[in-house]
């Protein structure tokens, strides 16, 4: 038996849809049949000396099993699949393209994704927002096409399912209601794909309960 | 012997800075003694077919090596670090905090810096490029500000060098000349330590005599 621990945010940002980082460490470690604790922390904790010492940049998640403490969920996915089996390819080929899309999920779609959020939250009230906005979109778009064209009609990024379909489909579902997704009928087919998976289930179930248990 | 071969940009649009993300391959390829050959491709061809095949998102680097094909700095320098030794601690406590690093380099560090040339270039000429110029490099502040709270007085970021190290050191230079490196002095000294290493220079004179050979 492992003795994991992860840390969230207590009253989640998204209020329960599951889109906070987290999400990523809970899918995977229910994909490789691992459990786990969870340790919330008020969000302004982020300040705090305690969970500094985990992650100098004071973000969720992070991932602690001993001595071994990590943060970025790039990283800890990373891990996980690494020391359990079942995300990445035994192919030492392929299993180098897994990983390779992970980098690729987080470095090249995921900036201006979260972008488009600095621009709905943090540049609210600007008169710029508007045009700016539609700047980030088409950004994302060149993105999400270059990703369409490349996957066609693929189930997964390399093969069978592996830790970078979580990035992936985690990365892409923080464009759910922008309407960006529908443009691109076989990316939404892929993160429907991924979220009629038991793992994903489970993981998502259980953020909801977490996210209901602060109210 | 190996057979590795690296694409890059014809012109380098840095002008022989090794601000592009070749710098970090040619960088890895040095400190674990590997030679390497470099197809330097025009950029334009970056919606080419021929191009698209090796990374569907048209970026450069990409790295070759039989029938492997990888692209994304990030996953290549991991997979150098994997393959050679040298640039991972034995230690696998000490090595998942050195890929952490990686991971911390390119999802925290990276993206504002590189918006902070999305201001600069993309953004010219519009009212609010001043405005926002100053939002972004608060946020980069930030980022520097808790690295160098981390670093204090340590030479690299896990003990001995590492893989993590080319990737935050190459992040870091992208803000060369934009006067917040030297609000840091631990991290200006940091970098310094990281360009004095023979591996760099090797890494750098030859970007630079591609550069100046493509002229």
């Amino acid at each position: 038996m492992t003795n994991i621990i992860i840390t969230i945010f207590e009253r989640a940002f998204d209020k329960g849809r599951g889109l906070a980082r987290d999400m990523r460490i809970r899918w995977a470690l229910e994909e490789v049949g691992q459990s786990y604790a969870v340790k919330p922390i008020p969000w302004e904790a982020f300040r705090e000396a305690a969970h500094l010492a985990r992650n100098p940049f004071g973000q969720i998640p992070t991932y602690e099993e001993g001595n071994l403490v990590l943060f970025e969920s790039g990283a800890i996915v990373l891990h996980i699949a690494e020391r359990f089996p079942g995300l990445l390819p035994q192919d030492s080929e392929l299993r180098a393209r897994a990983i390779m899309w992970i980098f690729a999920a987080l470095s090249t779609i995921e900036p201006p994704i979260v972008d488009r959020d600095v621009v709905r939250h943090s540049e609210a009230g600007k008169d710029w927002q508007l045009e700016r906005l539609a700047m980030v979109d088409e950004r994302i778009r060149t993105r999400l096409r270059q990703l369409s064209a490349h996957m066609r009609e693929a189930h997964w990024l390399v093969e069978a399912f592996s830790a970078a379909d979580i990035i992936m489909v985690h990365v892409l579902r923080r464009l759910e209601g922008s309407g960006l997704l529908e443009e691109f009928p076989n990316l939404a087919a892929y993160i429907a794909r991924a979220e009629a998976r038991p793992a994903y289930k489970r993981a998502f179930e259980a953020q909801l309960a977490a996210f209901k248990g602060a109210q």
